[in-house]
């Protein structure tokens, strides 16, 4: 076997933190540059900023009416008004027209009474000075306006200009440059053969390094190249602020980095005690910090927020802001290990009145469920998890004020929930549907947790031949209801053509099936089909084999890793794979009536009756939406 | 007098609201475009968006290791290894290598032994697909990546494009032009002369336009000229999206714009019951919204915020995301009228364990009460104010976190706080300073109350001489602080050259003076003056005119509103102005011993303590430094 670096080490993330920013001390530091007012949006001042002019520059009017001196109209009065002559005691104004000697006070149109002959009178003495803006009421000329390492906002923007700076003396951008490598990438666009990776990581650095206050540029992709590599990093070095290689750095055959790395300049860590992510390349080359980072899409992303942005930071003179974050009880059991700090996906929903977090995919690769989470829970290094129902502090990526109009399903997967997660906010803008896939038993015991608003359930009660009800009598105390959902066909999703010519749940035995997981309706079905045709699940191989949706079986179907698998009709339509239905199942969302009240829930009930959604799941295919939205009270059925 | 329009309504800001947006409802909704994936952050997708290919594209090595066909591994135990020809049993594969039939699972390169001929051992057997990351297993072709209306994310677009998309259906950004008006403004570097305005509120509009997903253009200012402004409005509804146009929009006699709107289309609403803001203009221009803002920063950003936003994000499709609400105790009582809704901008700060609200300057003017703001607080239309020690809810712009590391100070006023307030976050990166002058007094009883960390305080015990520490002793009863400041010359600002020849407190009766605010330490110091030379308050012409900083008096000075003000030197350099001292204090910090732990205020101490600070101190005039920092315990003194 080829030679591989097998020697990562498991430095603890704060310690690897403290030990690269600590070498960077001397070497980064914010650097600055004049630029333009007008162009400094989201910039950061580099020394504090005071004020030119004062503002307003004069004594102003503050109101409309007329300039006077305040000495005259002493005395007046309802019934001995004074009389204020045209060009001579009194001058019009409008709102910041300057007030100057002799006139020292501002009357409002209002208090006056304009007489024929074009004179005013008034029935009330002007005090000195009213409705007069001083000089420099708002801003003193020498006045500290902004302080140093401040990001600039649209109000500042404006009482900088007020105040008479035009140019600002602002951060420069660190320039980032990002190397995406490897043989098997292929840029966006490209039609990809197997074996084949589309490169997306560094279009995210990108945007990561803009957010952050960043310049960067990304190059074009390099072949697992030993000399084209380090020439382009050596001269990059040259050329940028940071460099950033992505992938490569773990300790495979064709993972070059940190050799490159250690000829170029000194390696300080090799390997982070985190999850995912292990393996982060932290060095120093010629001054300039150069951060190796894996390919998995989350291991990237975690080690991005986790080392390049602080660096990031430094330069910009910025500190660290932590995002907002709340203590939620967790939906599910969470193992880790003691060897690393783990960072756990979660979403977040307001159930009640507390917060739940439902962990997500804890996969390197999930890249979805970056995109799904509401935010992420940090299982300490040393901690061996954490049990369900206990509290952990969440960071959030959401407003909260988002999270509390969001509708929590947990239960079983079906394609209509992301028709109704895309229509919520459409419909009902401000308000969110967050599904988290555990199968019907699954969502329903979430439910009787009070982690859940709603649990989608499509469960057969053998003995009646009805679904869902008898289910929600068994398991629940308080009332409960249920709003219909749609009804649709499940069968034996099988390849394009069937070629291994499947007819029914009998043929199974003979064929790679894949199975869904414990707990999902669709498990239940098979297992009531197998039974009732005297099948043991030992005679079918890969009924172990578990996938967690609809969509997860066919793509393993297409993929060739299976033959056939349990699911619906609109799954293997969504795949173009062949399809033989074994029957028509109910698929609803149980609900405690209790959160029937609730407007996101309503929003949800209305969207399930409207015309948009019943085009929308009906052109899926296998699906019929008569009583889509209907209630049914537990109690009375 | 010139014709005004007088009658501004004043309609409820929710009413208007409402009306103006139920009036637009069919002629503005989100526009789409189609743009590469590449440039598509901070975008708003205009539909939901699906994958095209599944991630990972196919079966995939999850580990670097080989690939092997699980069922040869069947029975390897310790002691009874299998062994793996190469050529034929097994295939040396990466992470993310694709793994294809007839192999079915990945052994880790950690548990496998190398033999001299190359073969391979291993001693536990593979289960069939360990290791192996099935396809689709991330995302799976024609899953929803991202649902309609979602702001795009760094890792939305790596997901997007491992998805297999490159070009997304985006809301289409609402162009909107911006018209500064007025006679009376010049351009940002133009040297103003007196009756100039510094046209900065079009900048800041162009600013929040951005920031609210619009394309703003800003056009050169118009003069007040009915027609050239006409005929501007008139052509920018046939070419853009939305039409703002600044000042002008009040009843004074140049106020021209609701006439020409009322020309041109149609005016919906003419003032609305808001404070400040009150004359705003809502019309509808051949389908299109313009909106007339008064010429006030404060007013115009508040209207921006009420008016403009909401259309805005009714074209983006958007919602209304407040931002983070809380409850904090004001620290002022807070009159206002039942005539209309009051916004009242606050610091905030975090005071033991309660939020604390200060007011700011609430004139319509006061553009700096912006920036130093933390948020602000609403007083309905129908409420006569707040008590202090009330809890009201504040809508923070700042992060709750950045607010838990502000030092909190209340009191006297000095140049030495902006100096304090930039070097906070320069050498603690992450803390901040937040100073609210109330005076001396004012400060202390803050303090009393809990609402501030520390107190800026210069009160001369008359009968002992001493400064300060017998306050703190009367005052308290839990065990207090003072932390040393500075030694400032506290004096006579008067105009340069002294043309009134004013040699001590004694000349005061024969010019205008300009006070400060009652329980200003500077105050109390003239009125000391005063009575040991037998002059009453009532013989000083402009004892009542009070000003809130020492900046605030010298501005008056140099703009020929006072003659004379009792000030310290910093103020009268800073403006170029002269002075007559009198004598010196000392300006301390009071703060209760628990504060003293805290780490902020640490921070806040050593710096005080540091040569920066005593530098940056001594160029400004008038300080002597040598205790700054020391420590006084009450008690022990």
């Amino acid at each position: 076997m080829a030679k591989r670096n097998l020697y990562l080490s498991n430095t603890p993330v704060d310690e690897a933190q403290a030990l690269y920013l600590d070498a960077l001390k001397d070497l980064i530091a914010p650097a600055e540059e004049e630029i333009p007012v007008t162009e400094s949006l989201h910039r950061i001042t580099h020394r504090a900023v005071f004020a030119k002019y004062c503002s307003p520059l004069y004594n102003a009017a503050a109101m409309d009416g007329v300039a006077v001196c305040s000495e005259i109209t002493r005395g007046a009065r309802e019934g001995a008004p004074v009389i204020l002559r045209p060009e001579r005691d009194f001058l019009v104004v409008d709102t910041g027209d300057p007030i100057k000697h002799p006139y020292d006070a501002v009357v409002m149109a209002e208090d006056l009474t304009e007489l024929p002959d074009g004179a005013l009178s008034i029935v009330q003495p002007a005090a000195p000075w009213q409705h007069v803006r001083p000089i420099g009421e708002d801003i003193v000329a020498g006045e500290m306006i902004l302080p140093s390492f401040h990001k600039i906002r649209p109000i500042d923007l404006g009482v900088l200009l007020a105040g008479g700076i035009t140019h600002i003396p602002v951060v420069k951008r660190p320039r980032v440059a990002i190397f995406p490598t490897g043989t098997e990438i292929i840029e966006p666009g490209q039609e990809p053969k197997e074996g084949d990776i589309i490169e997306s990581n560094s279009r995210m650095f990108q945007a990561m390094v803009t957010e952050h206050g960043g310049e960067p540029t990304r190059f074009a992709p390099i072949a697992d190249d030993y000399d084209r590599l380090k020439a382009a990093i050596d001269q990059a070095v040259d050329e940028f602020d940071m460099v950033i290689v992505n992938a490569g750095s773990s300790a495979g055959t064709e993972d070059f980095t940190v050799h490159i790395l250690r000829e170029l300049g000194q390696v300080l860590v090799h390997g982070v005690a985190i999850k995912p992510g292990k393996p982060v390349i932290l060095a120093i080359v010629r001054g300039k910090p150069v951060i190796g980072l894996p390919g998995y899409p989350v291991s990237a992303y975690i080690n991005f927020e986790n080392f390049v942005i602080p660096v990031l930071e430094r330069m910009n003179g910025e500190c660290s802001r932590p995002g907002s974050r709340v203590e939620a009880v967790v939906s599910k059991r969470l193992v880790s290990s003691l060897k690393h700090r783990e960072y756990v996906r979660v979403k977040v929903g307001k159930v009640g009145d507390k917060l739940v977090a439902s962990p997500l995919a804890r996969g390197a690769g999930a890249a979805m469920s970056l995109v799904r989470a509401d935010g992420f829970c940090v299982i300490p290094q040393n901690s061996e998890g954490v049990e369900a129902g206990q509290t952990v502090e969440v960071e959030l990526y959401r407003d909260l004020a988002e999270i509390d109009r969001t509708v929590v399903a947990i239960g079983s997967h079906d394609l209509i929930l992301d028709v109704m997660a895309d229509l919520m906010p459409t419909l009902y803008p401000g308000t969110f549907l967050s599904s988290t896939h555990l199968g019907s038993m699954g969502g329903l015991m979430a439910l009787k947790r009070g982690e859940a608003h709603i649990a989608p359930t499509h469960l057969l009660d053998e003995e009646t031949g009805v679904y869902n009800i008898s289910y929600l009598k068994k398991l629940f105390r308080q009332p409960m209801a249920l709003i219909k959902g749609v009804n649709r066909v499940q069968g034996i999703i099988v390849k394009k053509g069937n070629p291994l010519d499947i007819r029914g749940v009998e043929d199974l035995t003979r064929v790679s099936y894949i199975n869904r997981q414990r707990g999902a309706g669709t498990r239940v079905l098979l297992d009531y089909l197998l039974k009732k045709k005297g099948i043991a699940p030992e005679e079918i191989k890969g009924y172990d084999r578990e996938a967690a949706t609809h969509m997860a079986v066919a793509a393993a179907i297409q993929g060739d890793s299976a033959d056939a698998g349990m699911g619906i009709l609109s799954a293997a339509n969504a795949l173009g794979l062949d399809f033989l239905p074994v029957g028509n199942e109910e698929y609803d969302f149980a609900v405690p009536v209790a959160y029937l009240e609730l407007e996101h829930v309503q929003n949800f009930i209305s969207i399930l009756k409207s015309d948009l959604f019943r085009e929308k799941v009906e052109a899926l295919g296998g699906y019929e939406t008569k009583q889509a939205g209907t209630i049914l009270y537990v109690d009375e059925v």
